[in-house]
């Protein structure tokens, strides 16, 4: 359906990405006037770290799909140099081999691209490890608070309750070790994992741009003014043009510095 | 091997990206002081549009691998904004759920860049088959030519030759309509396709630069101070400010502009 849009869509109908829209008492924390911090999620998701198990596993797919393009447009630059060479017309010769050298280098921003989204993804990792890791403390405290729920109702003056007890205490000072944990992780993690994501594509567009605009020069070196049939095309003559470009080119990518303040 | 490049390879020193370096012959018609135009290629290429072809067919790949990079960072940016919201922090849950929100606008991004690598693949294909239909031409005026050798030598006096050669005459002439066709054809098509697919690049690279500059906004809202446990986290509050960033963006996407000249 994507390719029926012709404009960006509009961002602002779409204010929030959720597909569940019905959740607004855990959407919407402070319409309710009370501030949550880390409610036991318990029931509703007996696996804490599934969720973002399942998104670093996109995030592979969407790595590779980045380094096939990349591959890919490497072997279509050459074929597109040697499919020039063999038209036997010099000025398509010597236009698409040096289009196929930028579109090359176009190509090695993919990968590099892809390799930037690896590098994020290894941070996402380090949360899910956490989330992995808490859940136990989570459940044990659960666990306690449980059996003394079901002993005060079975046996109310059972010895056990106190012994249980002094257990949840301690359990409840290791639960809030792992929370604040897991907090804290989680908030450094996700702005790291992003902000190498997004310096990524921020380069990749920045290199991308220089390139294709350097690729466009290159084009416009191939005249391509029709012929009458019999007529001869005045030979190509532009190689010293076309050298230049790859050299201007070169300078730039080499030249190239980050322009976005760290967050 | 590209994963271990930090900095852009030497251009110059892949001068050009041919795997045949020993062709001298047909890459540097100038060198030898003599221009070809469009010299038979029986032989070296049975068939003229096979390379081409191949060419169109590997940028469908391409084409199919950013389709699915986009499919799959659309799952992403969903995915990110649930698994925000099940971590129960408000902060964490409304920058995922915004980050998710420009995430997708990328994501969009990589969906109309395949759109555009298709409209080239389009014109290329135009090329192709302008290939395909002088290959005839070509295989019908070598044939005559074979057939007049052939009776030359083993039957001179053959009243046959002459109406081979009436016949070659109009051959020779329906070629040269041919081959003005094709270079034209080639020239105007080359240039078009690869413009098509360089400002589909620009485009996507403004566009993503935008949206990304205007996630890490949303990224630095998210207060990663980290916490002693037992300690409680101060309301989120910013909903306003991830509001007007994504207002900002929808309304620097509405308004981009390109900014190349044309060819």
């Amino acid at each position: 359906s994507s390719y029926l849009q012709t404009s960006p869509r509009n961002i602002n109908r779409s204010l929030s990405i959720r597909s569940n829209k019905n959740s607004d008492s855990v959407t919407s924390p402070t319409s309710s006037g009370r501030h949550r911090f880390i409610p036991s999620l318990r029931g509703s998701n007996p696996e804490l770290s599934r969720r973002l198990a399942k998104l670093v596993k996109s995030e592979n797919h969407v790595i590779t799909a980045y380094e096939n393009a990349g591959k890919e447009q490497q072997t279509i630059a050459r074929q597109l140099s040697e499919w020039g060479e063999q038209t036997g017309d010099d000025a398509v010769s010597e236009v698409a081999d040096k289009l196929g050298v930028l579109l090359a280098e176009m190509a090695d921003q993919e990968d590099f691209y892809a390799q930037g989204l690896e590098e994020s993804r290894t941070v996402l990792k380090q949360i899910r490890n956490t989330e992995s890791s808490v859940q136990p403390s989570r459940d044990h405290k659960a666990k306690i608070q449980d059996e003394i729920q079901k002993l005060k109702y079975k046996e109310p003056a059972s010895p056990k309750i106190v012994q249980l007890e002094q257990e949840l205490v301690r359990a409840e000072a290791q639960s809030l070790v792992a929370e604040a944990q897991l907090t804290n992780i989680t908030r450094q993690k996700l702005r790291q994992a992003y902000d190498l994501h997004l310096k990524a594509l921020l380069e990749r567009s920045a290199k991308q741009t220089l390139l294709a605009t350097q690729a466009r020069r290159v084009l416009a070196l191939l005249d391509d003014t029709p012929i009458v049939p019999g007529e001869t095309r005045p030979p190509f003559g532009q190689e010293h043009e076309l050298r230049q470009i790859l050299s201007d080119a070169e300078e730039e990518l080499r030249g190239w510095q980050p322009g976005w303040e760290e967050l």
